[in-house]
């Protein structure tokens, strides 16, 4: 089997964000694999396969992948942001644990890229800065009471927190639950950061309360950061900094 | 005041994994600002002054950046990995708060890098392709029981965990107390990853458990991943893959 598989991030949206290392597999590719939208992300050019399909589909899409490498293919599968955060890198590996055990020999490596909360962090100033959590908020693929028990052990450690897929069409109750749940175990004065689709021509950053949050002000492509008690916001014409700082009392 | 500051990260080492954003602000700045070995990465040319310091003076650094900033000069202050993770962004943030009111008005962004912790998980796989959390293990900027605290509750709340600045020479027996305090909360088959300077020539990986785990495995060139309770390795010829499923019962 001389094909290979690389679980690639793309970043966050901008093209200056993709790291050379990436720009180079996918140069060399012969198949690219992924949800529809970032496939689109690579340029369709001679020699070179593009397979498109639906988010949900995560673990055909890896077989599929998987498949190709080992008949000889240089498959690249993208995900944006990083590959290893709530992205595809994950799914891999797990058709590759239940799949043919020669696949365990392929060339598979996975590409980091910067992640969509790396990018949230760097746009509004370091609410990242000191310890910290990062939750999916997604109910598909966990039971709700888990969620809820993490974001009651996070408040407690007094990390600040970056939330994943915080509000879909499909369970909008969800992030008004865990709001309540925030407000409760952090009080109303803390700050909190909607970060929407930044490093993109649509980007949106809005930094409030947990007192003034509201539901609505997040979609999927919303990264949500809750700061730590400590996190501070320093005002001045135009949008605040948000920073948490690096020593804690 | 037409100068600006940018803190921007360098990522883990390989230049490959510098992005193109972070390549164009180092071609344009007029003074780059840090840690010796980072500022040691930006090739010299002329017209830019490269100054160095030592790793402890975060403060009086971000100071200086900010001073030849409102002095006109277009300032780049380098991190490596990402400058939002224990790195020097909170640090700027910091003297801007307490500084000079007009430093509030200057351009000032953060450029995000390939974070360390986001470099080890793509090299073992995906450990962190679940809910985890990221904790500076020094004491320097906080105190011990506040770490032993988190680790408690990180454990309890079933996160991954990425943990950066495990053991220095000064400090060795802080990290063996923290081993201790993961194998008692989370038992001795737990996996543990100990990446070395990943993406460098110096690179290393171990993957081991808890239970095999020493303190002498970590030095602060290495990211240490605790898995959850759900991490899983996949053996095959050479390193193994480590990685979190992406669902949890």
């Amino acid at each position: 089997m001389s094909g290979s598989l690389v679980i690639a991030g793309l970043g966050p949206g901008d093209e200056a964000l993709v790291t050379p290392e990436v720009s180079q597999v996918l140069a060399e590719a012969t198949d690219i694999v992924g949800y529809t939208p970032y496939v689109e992300r690579v340029p369709a050019r001679d020699g070179l396969a593009r397979h498109s399909s639906d988010n949900r589909q995560e673990i055909e899409r890896a077989a599929h992948a998987l498949e190709m490498a080992a008949a000889g293919r240089k498959v690249v599968v993208v995900s944006s942001g990083d590959p290893g955060v709530f992205a595809m890198a994950a799914a891999i590996f797990e058709a590759l644990e239940s799949g043919d055990s020669a696949w365990r020999q392929l060339d598979i490596r996975v590409l980091p890229g910067i992640s969509a909360m790396l990018a949230a962090s760097a746009r509004v100033g370091a609410p990242l800065g000191h310890d910290f959590c990062c939750i999916n908020l997604s109910d598909n693929l966990k039971p709700w009471p888990l969620i809820e028990k993490r974001l009651r052990l996070a408040a407690e450690a007094d990390f600040a927190m970056a939330f994943y897929n915080p509000r879909s069409k499909a369970r909008p109750e969800g992030f008004a639950k865990a709001l309540n749940s925030l407000r409760d175990a952090c009080g109303p004065e803390r700050v909190i950061v909607f970060a929407r689709a930044v490093s993109t021509p649509e980007a949106s950053v809005r930094v409030t309360t947990l007192g003034d949050a509201q539901p609505e002000m997040a979609d999927m492509r919303t990264l949500v950061i809750v700061g730590s008690s400590l996190t501070r916001v320093i005002e001045r014409d135009g949008e605040p900094f948000v920073y948490t700082p690096r020593s804690a009392p």
